[in-house]
């Protein structure tokens, strides 16, 4: 059975509690702190940027799964400041936000991990954040899911949030998540946040393979401008909650709910990206590896030809031949294929140019498809999701911070 | 002593005669084709496009080249027409031209290589091409230099040549050199076009070697928009006229004028790349290998958030910190370095905000300079020129071409 969306967001599955106050740390007056919590410690995935100038609550969030073996109790999130690039002092606040959590719900400080997300280089006061963490510990309820989802926001034009009710083998579980990020108006953010839930069972190692699993196709296949932040994670809880255990044999149906409430989340953050239009499908097929085929898929979804091709609505068949040849991919030119939708461009060596007035028209939707086979006969395939490249891109991004 | 500027381009060093003309490629009557010719076969180097869809010029070059083990007699350049992903019928059209050139000059085919640059996936018209051979061979001269730099302009808003005089143990040498590329103004052009000339004596072997190491610091070392063409190639041709003999003692000598040519060449494609408004260039320092020190400084050079800040005047540090540290190379924030200009902005761990006005007067120069250090105490470097991004560029690329 296919997931059915619900309300709640992160407390949709049963055994979470969340809460979004305003703590001061933006000068909006919006709300800029987070909690999400279980009754427990309960088993939790996480995958951190890969960036090397890490975050500190990145270092701490890490350090903290590592000691627990893949549990924990609560996320506690900030926005308005990343604590990025911050030093030996934005690792003593981060590590204050693990401890003043850890008071507020009468857990070990390693049972709590840490997520900022905003400005890089500017330093968070420490009394300011543990105000709000206390302020939001208070308030903690099965119904702050939309609370939370909107504390964690910066400058994304809405909260992202969503939930699924799901079955394995007839029993009921839930999926729950909230993400921000990529709607990044005022530049210099570090970026990319997701927090998931469930109440199924899942013991940590499985939890763990789920969420890579899941990423691959969901917050691992999106990009706005091929930027990976200092500060980016993705986080997923599992409470017990409903009593359904997921194993080996359950797994498809558990990644399924979980995909359910990933896909659109991860496909929300490029279609808000900064200056976006279009939301870009890119398809690649025909690859030997699967390396091969993320890889092309990657370079075309961050190709500034292509991007900007698709914003003018451009059918530019050559700048996809282009960009597929030199993504150092295994490539046969004689053997590839392009389409726009479900309009075929290049085939066989040879170019379709009477049909680029149907794909000019394809192209003025919302929600494009670009579709490269890479002509090696390799049954690799692999989809990458972008936006469009605007002026209005440009324009954010140059604007002077002060 | 320093190479001394000259006029004359590819025709300044002895041995060389060029042509350009209008055969009819463009529709808007410009100069077409170009053809460059020395008295004899000489040495001849190359470096071809990575891309895998190649076009057909350059897979008919790099046939000619191994045939003759790195001797050539002439070059013929069209514009206008890339001729790539045309199909067996462009490579017939790539090896007329090869032919036409040769019968006109009285030479073997193989001795002839041929280059095309603009639209992809247009055939070239075989009768307007040869027509256009004949013209030129029968004009040209000794002074044609700057006729053939012409001809072999897309949408260049200005010709690209230029030439030295240089000395090696007092003895006089030339190097000449064209190139077109980047001012890409119509969509989905195949780009970058480069010809070097030199009337010192090369075996095929050392000049091969002094193209790549110079290409290394000028040519491979500049980037717009991180794309690599189906048609990029650049030629050394080296015609002996002087009578002067490099050798591996005079080899610095003869490198440094050949620098002392391309350099100019290839930062003028980028000062007038698509939408430019400033010259970038990119200095990596303290890399642990010089393969790291070429990645980050790559990666700085295509990230978009750099190219806009720069654009606006922004002098956000962040953004090459975290760049840095997504680059996959070895990178140490605490020791890491950044600075715009002298003026630095992060090191030792923290930022240097106070000094951000300092910085921001400086961005609105013509030329700009940002440093990034590793701080992985290597001993490696790099540079690397690009230019920013505009809302112009968006424009000039997401116009539909018809």
């Amino acid at each position: 059975m296919t997931p059915e969306s619900i309300p709640g967001g992160v407390c949709a599955p049963a055994g979470f509690v969340a809460a979004g106050v305003t703590c001061g740390i933006k000068k909006s007056g919006a709300p800029d702190l987070a909690l999400l919590a279980c009754d427990k410690s309960v088993p939790t995935a996480a995958i951190f940027t890969t960036n090397k100038a890490v975050a500190a609550p990145v270092i701490v969030s890490r350090e903290h799964l590592a000691a627990t073996r893949g549990r924990s109790r609560a996320v506690v999130v900030n926005s308005g400041c990343a604590n990025a690039c911050t030093g030996s002092q934005g690792l003593e606040v981060a590590r204050l936000m693990a401890a003043e959590t850890a008071r507020a719900l009468g857990c070990e400080a390693e049972d709590v991990l840490v997520g900022s997300t905003g400005v890089i280089g500017v330093s968070l006061n420490p009394q300011v954040v543990a105000g709000g963490i206390i302020a939001a510990a208070a308030v903690l309820a099965a119904d702050g899911g939309p609370r939370a989802a909107r504390a964690i926001m910066t400058t994304d034009p809405a909260p992202k949030e969503h939930a699924v009710r799901a079955t394995s083998e007839g029993q009921v579980f839930h999926v729950g998540g909230m993400a921000k990020g990529a709607g990044m108006i005022e530049p210099n953010m570090a970026t990319m946040l997701g927090f998931l839930t469930t109440d199924a069972i899942v013991e940590p190692a499985l939890l763990h393979r789920a969420l890579v699993d899941v990423a691959a196709e969901t917050f691992n296949a999106i990009t706005v401008d091929g930027e990976c932040s200092t500060n980016d994670c993705l986080v997923l809880m599992a409470s017990g909650a409903s009593g359904v255990t997921i194993d080996e044999h359950s797994y498809p149906d558990f990644t399924a709910a979980l995909y359910a409430v990933a896909h659109p989340l991860a496909v929300d953050i490029v279609r808000r990206g900064e200056g976006a239009t279009k939301l870009i499908t890119v398809r690649v097929t025909g690859a030997t590896s699967e390396a091969d085929a993320r890889q092309a898929a990657r370079a075309i979804a961050n190709s500034l030809l292509v991007k900007t091709a698709v914003h003018g609505g451009d059918p530019n068949w050559g700048r996809l031949v282009a960009v597929a040849g030199r993504a150092g991919v295994a490539f046969q030119l004689a053997a590839a294929r392009v389409a726009i939708g479900p309009i075929v461009l290049f085939a066989d060596g040879r170019p379709f140019d009477e049909r680029a007035g149907e794909a000019a028209t394809y192209l003025t939707r919302a929600d494009v498809e670009l579709s490269v086979d890479l002509g090696t006969r390799g049954r690799h395939t692999a989809v990458m999701y972008t936006c469009d490249l605007s002026a209005e891109y440009v324009k954010i991004n140059a604007e002077y911070r002060t």
